[in-house]
C-alpha cells in the first residue's frame, strides 16, 4: 500500500520535488509505526474507558499469533491514513513539520476515532460507541479514508495553495500542475489495488468463504469508477484525462472500502460509478474554493469513503450487516458516523495544527518553494541541478567562453561539453 | 502480472507516448475485469454447448469461495492474454479504438478458445473438445500467450508499422526505436516474473506437493532463455543487448508455461533455451516483413507458446500428463492445438478489426502520432512540453529578447531560466 | 528482494550507466540461479564432509515439497549475496566479469560458509562446524550480508574508485555523485522491506506463532535505523539526506536479520538504532580510505551484518537461543562467526579476483567508463544519446545551418527541432 502511494505521489508532483514526495512516504511509514506501536495501538485497542478512548501503551501479549497479526494489519490500515494527508499537501511543507504532522495524527487522531468503530474488533465484542450504536465500516472508508482527508482539509486550509497553482492562463482556465512521471503513478495504482485485495480481503479477520467474493467486489467497485470516468469524457467529447483516470480507479476502491462484505457483485459496480461521479465534482468543488489538494486526496478518500459509509445501508444485505437495524435506522448511524468523522477529523486537527502553525511555520519560504523541496530540504542535487550551476556561473560570469567546468561524468555533462562545443562554433562564426 | 507488463511497455515505448501506454494497462485490466466477470466468464465456464461455447452471463454461486477463487485466478488469465496485444501495437493505435479491442478480445476471442481447452477445469470434467482429446496446455501456453500473440498480428498487418521505424539508416542498417526507461522496465521483468510464480503455481489449482517442482520449473525456464541469449550474443562477439535479455527471459518463462507441471528440472532449461533461440528468429523474420512489434509480442509470446505446447509433447513425463496417449498422438494434438489457435487467433480477429478499422479508424493521425499520444490522446502534457511551447513562441515570434514567460514553478523552468540568462548575455556579446 | 536491490541500485546510480546496472539484477538473479541449482545448493546443503562442504550437485528429490520449498527459498538468500556486490562496485565493471563474479559466489563463497552455519538445517540436525559450536545467524546477518559485504570490498580494493569519485570540490569537500532516480530507490526501499517480512517470517520455516513477532521486530529495527538518522540530522542542524534515510532504514532491517526471533520489540529499535550509527561511521571511513562503494553496501550490509551477528548474544533471550552457552560463551561464538566470515569472505575473493582481474581485465576503460555503461557495454541508445549525435554532428563539421537531420520521433526530437528553429532566428539576427 504504502508503495503503491508513493509511486502515485512521486509520480503526479513535480520533479523538484518528487525526491521530497517520495522520502515523505518512507518518514510517514516509519514514524507511524515507532509512534503507533508505542502508542497509537493502545488508544486505539488498549483497555478502553466507556467506549471513548483506550490506553495508550503497548499491549501486545507474547507468542499470541494473532495478536501481533492483527497489530500488524491495524499498522497498516494507521500509515495509510497518514499517507493520505502527505499527498495532498505535497510540494509546499517543511520536513520537519512532516515528521510532527504523522507524530499526531498516528498518536491521537486516527486510534481515537478507530477506537470509536472498531475496540473490540479482535475479540469480537464491539466496544466502541459508534460501533456498539450499529456503525459499519469493513475495512476503513470512514475510519481510514475519510479521516485522513478531513486532516489534509484541515491542513489545506491552514498552509494554503502551492505559488502559481490558482494563477489564471491567458484563456481565463486555471494553470494546471503537471506530474513528473505518470507511468510511475500507473504503477502506484496496480501497487494500491494489490494492497486493496489485503485490505478489504484481510478485514474479514480470517479466511472465510467470504474473502474471494470481498475482493471481487473491491475490484468491481474500482472498476465502476473507471467506467464513470470513460464514459464521462465520452460525452463531453474530450480528452481522456489519464489523471482522472487514477482517481476514478481510486476513488471506486475507496467507495467499496466500507461495504465489499455486505453488498452484492452488480452494487459493487455501482457505488464505484456514483464514487467516479462524486470525485468529478469534488475536484471542481476545490478548484472553485481554491483548495489546492496536490494529488487528488479529498475528491477519492474523503468523497469516496462518505459517499461508500453511506452506500453501505443503501445496498447492504441487513442479514450479513447482522446489527438488527432497519434501513433507515441503519442510513442514520452512518450518516452520524460521517458527521461524528466530519467533526473529530476536522475540528481539533484545524486548532492543533493552527497553533503548531504559529509556533513553528510548517510551509517551507517561497523561495524554497520555487527552488523545489528536493534541494532546499535535502540538498538532494541531481545531474540537471549540476548543469544548472554551470549555466549559473556563464550568467554571472558573463563569460561565455569560460566553457571548461563540464562535469564529463554524467549524461548531463554530455551534453554541456557538446552545447560548449556549438557556443564555440557560433563564436566562431 | 498487469503491473510486470506496464513497467515493460510503459519502458520500452518512447516518452512521448509513455502515459499513454501506461494507461492502456490500466485501461485493459478494468475494461476486461467487467467485460469477462459480466459475459466472458460465461463464455468460457459457464454451461457448455457440446464443449464448442459456454454460455454468456455470471454464475457464480454465493458463498462459494473455490469458485470466487476460481473466477479471480481466471480473470487474471484474461486480462494478460489483452495486455500482450497492447504492447504490441502501442505507439499509434487511438485510445477508443484499444477499449474496443479489449471489449472483443476478452468477451469473445479469448474465452471461447479457452472453452475449447479448459472448460470442466474447475469441476475436473474435461467439457471443451480440444481438452477432451487430450490437448494439455498448463497455465495457458497457447490459451493465454499465443492467442494474444496471434491477435496482436492480425492488427500489426492492419494498422501497419510505426512511421519511421523501417526507414534505413545511412549504413543499410534498420531504424532502432528506443524505450524510454529501460530500468523500469527490468523491474517489470521482474515483477512478470513474480507474477508467473502466481499463474504456474496457481494452476495446480490447490497447494499440492507439486506446486514448489512447478514454481522451479518456471524459474529454470527463464534462466535457459536467459543464458542463450547471453551465450549467443557472446559467439556472436558483440554487445549483449539489455532487450534481448528481456525478452530472453520473458520467452524462457512462456515457454515453460504449457507444461511446467510434467517436464523434469533439466527440461524445464532445455525448453527456455530453445525458446531464446525462437525468439531472435522470429525478431529476424518480423523485422524482414516489416511488421513492427513494438515491444516483441510475437517472438515472446506467439513464439514462445508455440513452442512450449509442442515441448509438452516431446519432453512431458506421459504418467504425469494422464491423456493415455502415447509420444506421437500427443504430438500430433498438440500440433492441432497450436494450428487451431492459429486459426482462431487469427482469422476473425483479422476480419472483425479489419471492418472496424473501415468504419472507426484505429489509427490515430500522422501528426497525432508525432506529436505522441501523450498529447494526442489525454492531454497529457508535462513539465518539458511547456517548455517546447515556450520555444515554439520565440521562434514563431522571432523575438528571442521576448523571454519573460518563464514558467519558474518546475525543473524545466529553471532550465528556461538559466537559458533565458545565457541568451542575453550572448546577444551581448 | 530482487526487484528492490534493482530499485536502489538503479535509481543510485547515475543515467549513464543504470541500464547497465539494471540488467546486471536481471543477470545475477538468473546467473546465480543456475548455477546455485546445479552445484551451490549441493555445497551447502548436500552430503556434508565433516561440516567443511558439501557435495556439489543437485539433491533435490522428486515429489518432496518441503525440499522444493525450502530450496526456494535458499535460493533467494543466494542470489540477495551476489545483488550486495552488485551494487557496491557498480558503474565500472565489464558486463561479463560481472558475470563470473556472480558464478564464483553463487557456486564457492556464499555456500561454502553457509555450509558451515546452516548445513543441516533442512533436517534440525545441526552439520556445519559453526553452527554446532552454537553461532546463531537467524536470516543470514552474516551468511549473506556480511559476506556479500566482504567480497565486495576485496572487489573494491582490486577495482578502484570511479574517476573522479575523490576529486576535491574547490570549497575542499568530496564530489558527490548523484542518483538518477531517487522515487524510484524509494520505492525500492519499500519493496526490500516487503522481501525482508519474507525472509525473516519465512526462516522459522515453519508458520508457528512467532512468524508474526518476527516480521514486526524487522519493521520495528528499520524504524531504528531510520529515527538514528533523523536524530542525529536534527543534531547537527543540517539537510536530512534521503540517501541517509534510506541506507537507515535498510541498515536496521539487516541489523535485526541475525535475531529477529530472539530479541524483544523495544531491543529490536535499539538494535536499529546503533546500527544506523555504524552506517554512518562506516560510510565516514570508507570516504576517508577512498574506498568508492557506490550504493553504500559496505556500511548497510557489511557493519549492519557484523553489529546484528553481535547483538543475537548481546539482546537474544537464551532461552529462545537455546545454544545452551552463557552470555560470554555466546558472544564469544558470535564474534568467532564474524572473523570467519571476514576471513573467508576477503582473503580467497581477494586472491582469485586479483587473479582473474590480471588475466581479464574486470573494469571497463576510462573512456567507456566516460560514455557510460549503458552505450558502452550494451549499445543501448536513448533518445538523449541520439540527440547528442546530432550535435556531435554540428560541432564536427562545423555548419550549424545543416539543422536538418532532426528525428522527428521522440520528445527530444522535438526539443532539437525547436532549437533548430532558435539558431535560425539567432542567425537571422
Amino acid at each position: 500500500m504504502q508503495a503503491g502511494f508513493l509511486c502515485i505521489e512521486a509520480g503526479l508532483t513535480r520533479s523538484k520535488n518528487n525526491i521530497n514526495v517520495a522520502a515523505k512516504n518512507l518518514v510517514d511509514f516509519f514514524t507511524g509505526t515507532l509512534v503507533f506501536f508505542f502508542v497509537g495501538y493502545g488508544v486505539m485497542y488498549g483497555p478502553s474507558f466507556g467506549g471513548y478512548v483506550g490506553t495508550p501503551g503497548n499491549f501486545l501479549v507474547e507468542d499470541d499469533l494473532f495478536q501481533h497479526a492483527f497489530f500488524f494489519f491495524q499498522l497498516m490500515f494507521a500509515t495509510t491514513a497518514v499517507t493520505i494527508i502527505s499527498g495532498a499537501i505535497a510540494e509546499r511543507v517543511r520536513f520537519k513539520s512532516y515528521i510532527i504532522i504523522a507524530i499526531v495524527v498516528s498518536a491521537i487522531i486516527y486510534p481515537v476515532f478507530g477506537h470509536w468503530v472498531w475496540a473490540g474488533l479482535e475479540t469480537g465484542e464491539t466496544l466502541g460507541w459508534l460501533g456498539r450504536m450499529g456503525f459499519k465500516d469493513f475495512a476503513g472508508g470512514t475510519v481510514v479514508h475519510s479521516i485522513g482527508g478531513w486532516v489534509a482539509l484541515a491542513l489545506l486550509l491552514i498552509i494554503g495553495p502551492r505559488i502559481g497553482r490558482f494563477d489564471k492562463n491567458e484563456d481565463g482556465s486555471i494553470q494546471t500542475i503537471n506530474g513528473s512521471n505518470l507511468p510511475f503513478a500507473s504503477l502506484g495504482v496496480l501497487l494500491l489495488l494489490f494492497g486493496w485485495f489485503g485490505f478489504n480481503g484481510g478485514s474479514l479477520l480470517t479466511l472465510d468463504a467470504h474473502v474471494m467474493e470481498v475482493i471481487i467486489n473491491t475490484i468491481l467497485g474500482g472498476c465502476g469508477g473507471f467506467i464513470a470516468i470513460v464514459l464521462i469524457s465520452s460525452l463531453r467529447e474530450e480528452y481522456v484525462s489519464v489523471y482522472s483516470i487514477f482517481n476514478g480507479i481510486l476513488v471506486g476502491l475507496v467507495a467499496i472500502t466500507p461495504g465489499a462484505d455486505v453488498v452484492s457483485h452488480p452494487a459493487a459496480v455501482v457505488i464505484g460509478v456514483v464514487g467516479g461521479v462524486l470525485m468529478l465534482g469534488c475536484t471542481n468543488l476545490l478548484n472553485y474554493y481554491q483548495i489546492d489538494d496536490a494529488i487528488g486526496a479529498i475528491p477519492v478518500h474523503l468523497a469516496g469513503g462518505v459517499w461508500g459509509t453511506l452506500a453501505v445501508a443503501l445496498f447492504g444485505d441487513s442479514e450479513l450487516l447482522a446489527t438488527g437495524l432497519n434501513f433507515q435506522s441503519q442510513l442514520m448511524v452512518q450518516s452520524l458516523g460521517v458527521v461524528v468523522a466530519a467533526f473529530w477529523g476536522f475540528v481539533p486537527s484545524y486548532l492543533v495544527f493552527s497553533l503548531i502553525n504559529r509556533l513553528f511555520p510548517m510551509r517551507v519560504t517561497p523561495e524554497q518553494e520555487e527552488i523545489g523541496l528536493n534541494v532546499a530540504e535535502h540538498d538532494a542535487s541531481t545531474e540537471l541541478i549540476s548543469f544548472l550551476s554551470l549555466l549559473d556561473y556563464q550568467v554571472n560570469s558573463g563569460d561565455l567562453s569560460l566553457r571548461s567546468p563540464v562535469e564529463p561524468f554524467t549524461e548531463v555533462g554530455q551534453i554541456a561539453s557538446r552545447y560548449n562545443g556549438v557556443m564555440d562554433r557560433l563564436e566562431d562564426k
